[in-house]
């Protein structure tokens, strides 16, 4: 079951895949990306992503050489090529090839690639223990809501949440605002009503958040947009993160304060419950 | 004469050279770079680009496999090899090459990759008429002093200047302070004074600027860091821009208005025939 890329219409193993050294994505993070979780050979929310994937582009001004329906064969070939049920698709586009000193090389091709690897399921006990957090201030640039290569600051952050033997890194702003987590979004739960941050630009839009917000929807549990600060986010009852990887995983310690009874809560359990089915309903799991 | 790119050793023409796509530069920016001016076959000012990138690499925890003797040296024969006289060298090091999942990839060797390219001197007539600016929003993150590879800003600022036929995008806060060019740093000389802003850690410190500075004080001029707004700057007597390729360039036109008389004025000619004066003093152009 081997880990696949695919560069421009090549298919390789991961680690031979290469790309120009004067690609833009390379010389400046000039480019955007998506990563889809894949459940039984099948990638979960295509559509949700390549919707995503379209609005990133177009807000850095890539158009796309391909279209919507050959990007998705492409991801479902590379899939099905890999053998692999349970993993993650991993898909990029950069401004493409050019000189360093043009910013918006008119007429380059612009660089897709993508690539498929396994990815493991979290262990049982770590859905039930939660994991652990630490605060971080958001440094990122203004414009978060578009999900580029230009991933320093989070993966800055990973690196502390990592030395601190932390799952993730909850950014906050000056003012102690939550904003997001470094790669998921964040939930509170005061009582029974669960809040998270709208999408007002200064976080990602993730596709799992959209799933589970239909699923808050449907199944009537209370539920609001809204900010909160890091103070306030260490007093509620439960903290939960959203991502593709992670789907709904509980927050039971932040900078070694314990959330709830330190273990993960009732809504927190129900809603990865029902966010599961949702997995099993589309992609037969 | 050709152009050429050294990766990790291997020397080839630039746009022959190729990257891991699981390069950390490649999908998440996470690299530092320079780039230095070459005259009469010479780079500028080595040591102070060295310095600074050593400072980069620890301000993002890249611990370089070569030493600064061993890269100088590379640096100088890519510059023979090439038999360029008036070029640029760039160099730039990513954290390596590893599983995407892993923030902080320990034991990772890190990508050093350099190229050097021809490059244009400037027409006499765009020294003396100087250059157009347009004002942006600065849009960075909140370490912008660190020269990292996240320069999606940047890159999307030049691209506004380019379409309003300028030169460079002048970057200012919310509250309209002026930071720096999108990839220059910037002055403006009110009656007999200069002023720049402070290296405060909302701006890169220029190599040029620091060579500039040094000019600065041993012929006198007058010469103040401090902060101005884009009100200011409009109304400022002359206005220049510095960095490694433009050296030192009269800035005539900000968003359409009329900067001194439209041309480049007598302080900002004295210094760039003061810096002329240094390049030639130390590459023997």
């Amino acid at each position: 079951m081997p880990e696949l890329a695919w560069v421009n219409g090549e298919i390789t193993n991961l680690y031979d895949a290469k790309v120009s050294f004067m690609d833009h994505g390379y010389l400046f993070g000039y480019g955007v990306y998506e990563a889809l979780k894949v459940y039984n050979g099948k990638p979960f929310c295509v559509e949700e992503h390549m919707d995503r994937f379209e609005r990133s582009m177009k807000e850095i001004r890539i158009k796309p050489d391909l279209s919507r329906k050959e990007t998705i064969e492409i991801i479902y070939d590379l899939v099905e090529k890999s053998e692999l049920q349970d993993a993650f698709i991993y898909l990029q586009i950069t401004r493409g090839v050019g000189p360093r000193n043009n910013p918006s090389l008119p007429g380059a091709k612009p660089t897709l690639s993508m690539f498929v690897a396994y990815l493991a399921p979290l262990p049982d006990s770590v859905r039930q223990d939660g994991v652990k957090a630490i605060l971080v201030k958001d440094d990122r640039w203004a414009h978060p809501h578009i999900k580029t290569l230009n991933l320093l600051p989070n993966i800055l952050a990973k690196q502390i949440a990592e030395e601190n033997n932390a799952y993730e890194a909850i950014l906050a702003n000056e003012e102690g605002i939550v904003t997001e987590g470094a790669s998921s979004n964040v939930y509170a739960v005061f009582k029974d009503t669960i809040v998270t941050r709208p999408t007002d630009g200064k976080i990602l839009s993730g596709i799992t958040r959209l799933v589970l917000c239909r699923i808050i929807e449907q199944n009537g549990f209370k539920y609001k947009e809204d900010y909160f600060t890091t103070a306030e986010l260490k007093e509620a009852d439960e903290v939960f993160v959203t991502n593709s990887g992670a789907e709904v995983l509980a927050v039971t310690d932040i900078d070694g304060d314990k959330i709830g009874n330190g273990k993960c809560g009732p809504i927190t359990q129900k809603l990865y419950d029902l966010f599961m089915q949702e997995v099993s309903r589309t992609t037969g799991r």
